[in-house]
């Protein structure tokens, strides 16, 4: 099938966004945790979160202003912080179930747990075994659409000893942590393998550091 | 394990760059094409490829402009022209090693397959069954690390009828896309369910749309 820029607009709507988000791949998948001024928790799904850099050790969101998203980004706005906690099948519905427009905290709502350290404001998810805790640093809007670029700075993370490998890779099949694809689909993994450095006069090779992973 | 952002300065700069790079968790892989005004081609893999918006259709592409991805970048720029194209198991090793700092295209030294369109300057691959031709929208320099976000409008897309749901859905795992984590791991899924629409007081069900994907 080919669809072109001129098929879209013909498209039905529901049929076009399904397409157009599930369209670039695989994707993260993170609860985000927030807490307003007022102490009043938040928790939301984010598929839209990705790697910015090592060092600083930096990390972008995307949010849609027009979503209810939007709480997370007023929580992160006002009080500077924000955490990210990966999704595990254990509780894939619990997390699907925090994107719905709650009145109160998608905490309370759906029986999630929220725990603290002395680091961070905002909330982390106790379920969650892979976390990471995140000081806003810069803001971009997105002129095209109104999207929102948010950019974190990583305070602390937590992640069990057994997943880390030697080399500092993450285990994220070990680990638990799910996969999604446009709004409303999730997948566990199966590891092919990792690839030694690509060379251009060396072939390539699987690489197995220490420890195995 | 903790590590707090005083123990990332302690950590050996290779272990710190695999941790934080698989950190985010699971990411969409691609091979993006160009080609330059002298019409040499070019593939890299990007695993920072992100739905921006589905009307208009928008991807972003996040580029590390000190990398092998300098070329992807300068031909964009210069044509305005780049194509995503979904990795498969079947060429993965043949992906990974087009991150290789090859003085020639990446499609003749590694035998993958440049092919064509009327709409669109830049390659497609002709191995991958999911493939997306983009128009150069916006670039974005994210001061923080020098990071560059370019955003492109989709004029295109080609990809089989049987992995497209009847509500628009694109089944990734029957099309044999495949993720990838940090540097170097590949990955393929396994479904687990898509999930009906949240919302406050109902509870979620698995979705099951006609076309059974």
């Amino acid at each position: 099938m080919r669809y072109s820029i001129e098929d879209f607009a013909t498209l039905d709507n529901f049929f076009r966004r399904n397409l157009i988000n599930s369209l670039t791949g695989f994707k993260s998948l993170n609860l985000v945790g927030t807490k307003s001024k007022e102490n009043i928790t938040n928790l939301a799904p984010f598929s839209q979160v990705f790697h910015i850099g090592a060092s600083p050790a930096l990390v972008g969101l995307l949010v849609r202003p027009d979503t209810v998203e939007r709480h997370t980004l007023q929580n992160i706005i006002e009080t500077e912080s924000f955490t990210l906690n990966h999704v595990k099948e254990e509780f894939y519905k619990e997390a699907h179930q925090t994107s719905a427009r709650y009145q109160i905290s998608e905490f309370e709502a759906t029986g999630l747990t929220p725990e603290y350290t002395e680091k961070v404001f905002a909330p982390y998810l106790k379920e969650s075994v892979i976390k990471i805790g995140l000081k806003l640093e810069e803001k971009h809007n997105l002129a095209i659409n109104g999207t929102i670029l948010v950019i974190g700075s990583i305070q602390e993370i937590f992640l069990p000893d057994i997943v880390i490998s030697d080399d500092g890779f993450i285990d994220l099949q070990k680990a638990g942590t799910i996969t999604c694809v446009g709004l409303d689909a999730y997948y566990r993994t199966q590891k092919i393998a990792r690839l030694s450095y690509a060379k251009p006069d060396k072939p390539i090779s699987p690489l197995t550091p220490k420890g195995g992973i």
